[in-house]
């Protein structure tokens, strides 16, 4: 009997955070105010975010102790068992080794989890009895309900109406734990009130849902804004993701060639691939691959700018890359991978040329997702199987080269409330989707007179 | 931090199912032929069943080795996490110690793939090509689904009509691993179509698929039908789950004075519990509590008696406790517990007093259900609800009679593609629902005049 799964014993479980910031190669450029063009501070930042969570997103502390409190509710479902993809890999052929963190074993069945436990955490140590979110297809609204549920706190989820109406699994998840979960845009924020007094049937997007919930948060002194990626401190709180899977391979003596994760906004793929570009910085040589749709392609395509996160101009200017904040992606179904922007580190790490990112076309993940379902038995997320796609890719190169390769990826959720999109790509109603070159540039045409980073 | 889960390597992976029928504290009934009065042969059950699933069904010996090509496929997920809930025991404030085996993490979610990769090796081990089922909810199917796809069968699934028309996801399980899932009643049999002129828009029942998937399996020589609970093999199959627990439990030196499961047709209940029946024949001290709906209570209320498992009366006779082959239970949401009979080995030791059946209100299982999303997180299948209605039950009475009390139960499944029940208990569209007496005569009218066990 071959081993499948490496575990950790919980008293294995890592007990502090990895902190990139305290590596980079070169200094990344500040998140910036929009009125003054000048960098933002903590007290800029303080009516949206605790202190405590603005402390450690501007930290450059190398590792960040991890509070007993996140600890016992991580233990709810980590430390996640790293898989070895066998039958997978007798399908494919190739002179590769595939190893994955299930990420689909926690309640909700994502990553996101990881850090809504401990912004809930935070938060409500500093005083907070509220927070607002926004949501996209559901996955970051549901686990910030649980989280908040677990430490007492009250929370009020924007979901973007269409998936509201469409995807009711999610919203209901929500309710289960108790959150308050409202389509967007909505009659309860003057940016929600804009948007339907110019289309009462708005369909909401992404963009437009941050700008509700950071309007409703800043309204209320007892409330604060929660963001599910992007942000430094969110994907810090992922690297658990990443040491993990450092800890388990040691175990089993294998250190990987290729490490992978698919990308919206950056948190799963951060959380895997962090810890390993630590390793590369300081010499080891190891290919980090981001993988995004061909419907949004971020890093491969977009250029990297200062740009707003949402739609109302509301947060300060980031450096990423960006599609312009305008930008309203094709409604392709991996919702999470639907964002016009990417976390600066990622971003940084991209331009730097340490991280490598490539697209990939729906069609091709579905059908990679649909031989990893039908060999590794778990159905993934759509976004998940983008992450399964440039795996396929890396063993196909493989086999070309005549070279064994240990790839590692993150498995960052299971696709069970996402059956809706594998079935339209069984019934032949998905086609082939790239971006047009005429469409991204009106996009961009947005950032147009922005500062430069 | 205190420890919540208990791993066991894949090297401690039981290795044998334990087959009851070793221990059993009298002789059990045998099935009859409904033609003859006799007991069933295997030659009788042939164009049925593989004649090696067959040996497995009368087979006395005390442990059955599990053969390595299982193994491998149940290492997809197994051996699964041994919980301690202790969000949950702090929300109770009782004397209770409470440990849960968790079957959710497999990739349909649920226990059923337990008894679903054997029988599809086994059957491909006899030469066969097909499989035919039935589901109610969808849990059996897409399990089945998954494992004949892993052995290269071909399978078809009945579903009944109005779980297929409300309930898409499962379906959507069942085609993304490549079965072909047919709503029931169908045109494709003669118990089908008889039904479709009586009624073109039947919505069918669980009784009239088994007999559909019954009639399509014996049509076809290279074809058997396949049963995902009641039946003795599937519950051999199914304790896996308690040996690993016993296992996991010896690891920290507990024992459980209570042993819970929730039970349509008795599976996973037989699963968690066989093991700990076999230490209570040997004169253990131990109390083993089934949970079924007050809605279907087979066990509470039905009598025990000889019945047909289907509707179309095409099984043989099985000595059990029924509520008569004719039996249309209410559309309460835990479609796994709507069977109106039970496995004969659960039967008969409910005769022997050594298992005690308990019936829940649908109310109560879901408001316990919800209780335990929003301390331990994972949202429940609506019939595992039912089991966790008893743990709140048996932790009431440890605190009234100030008893330090250790309880085991299976949390049998996940209830991620079940939220529409919890949609329907969250707006107050449920309401509490007793069989009435009445109702339960008329039903069991249809088994007057068949021999007595």
């Amino acid at each position: 009997m071959e081993q499948v799964k490496v575990f950790l014993d919980e008293s294995e479980i890592p007990r502090q955070w990895y902190n990139i910031l305290a590596d980079m190669p070169s200094p990344m450029s500040p998140p910036l105010h929009p009125g003054t063009g000048q960098p933002v501070g903590p007290d800029d930042l303080a009516p949206v975010f605790p202190m405590n969570l603005i402390e450690q997103e501007v930290s450059s502390e190398r590792w960040i102790d991890i509070p007993e409190e996140v600890l016992e509710k991580y233990l709810l479902w980590r430390p996640t068992p790293l898989y070895r993809a066998r039958n997978f890999e007798k399908l494919l052929d190739a002179p590769v080794q595939i190893y994955y963190k299930n990420e689909g074993v926690s309640p909700p069945g994502s990553h996101k989890p990881n850090t809504a436990v401990p912004q809930a955490y935070y938060n409500k140590a500093f005083g907070i009895e509220r927070l607002s979110t926004e949501t996209g297809a559901g996955q970051w609204g549901s686990a910030l309900s649980m989280a908040c549920q677990m430490f007492g706190l009250e929370c009020r989820v924007f979901m973007v109406r269409v998936s509201y109406e469409q995807k009711p699994y999610r919203r209901l998840m929500m309710m289960t734990w108790g959150a308050n979960c409202i389509p967007s845009p909505s009659n309860l924020t003057e940016a929600g009130r804009k948007i339907l007094a110019d289309d009462p049937d708005s369909p909401g997007s992404l963009g437009i849902a941050i700008s509700e919930a950071i309007e409703d948060a800043v309204a209320d002194e007892k409330a604060r804004y929660s963001l599910g990626s992007v942000l430094n401190h969110v994907l810090l709180h992922q690297t658990i993701v990443g040491l993990e899977a450092q800890k388990q391979l040691e175990k089993i003596g294998v250190y990987p060639d290729v490490v992978l994760g698919c990308a919206g906004g950056g948190s799963n793929f951060g959380g895997i691939c962090l810890p390993y570009v630590r390793d590369k910085v300081h010499g080891k040589d190891i290919s980090i691959v981001a993988a995004e749709p061909t419907s949004c392609p971020t890093m491969t395509r977009g250029p990297f700018a200062y740009d707003f996160g949402d739609t109302a101009r509301t947060t300060p200017l980031l450096p990423m890359h960006t599609l312009g904040h305008d930008f309203v992606p094709a409604p392709i179904h991996a919702g999470g991978l639907r964002y016009h922007g990417m976390a600066p580190i990622i971003s940084h790490l991209v331009k730097e040329e340490i991280i490598e990112a490539r697209a990939f076309d729906q069609m091709e993940t579905f059908s990679a997702g649909i031989q990893w379902a039908r060999t590794e038995g778990f159905i993934s997320a759509p976004e998940t199987n983008h992450a399964i796609a440039a795996v396929v890719q890396e063993a196909q190169r493989a086999k070309e080269e005549g070279k064994e390769k240990v790839i590692l990826f993150n498995w960052s959720g299971h696709g069970l409330v996402d059956l809706a999109a594998y079935d339209a790509f069984m019934t032949e109603k998905l086609t082939h989707y790239e971006l047009p070159e005429e469409e991204m540039k009106r996009a961009l045409t947005c950032i147009e007179g922005l500062p430069c980073p």
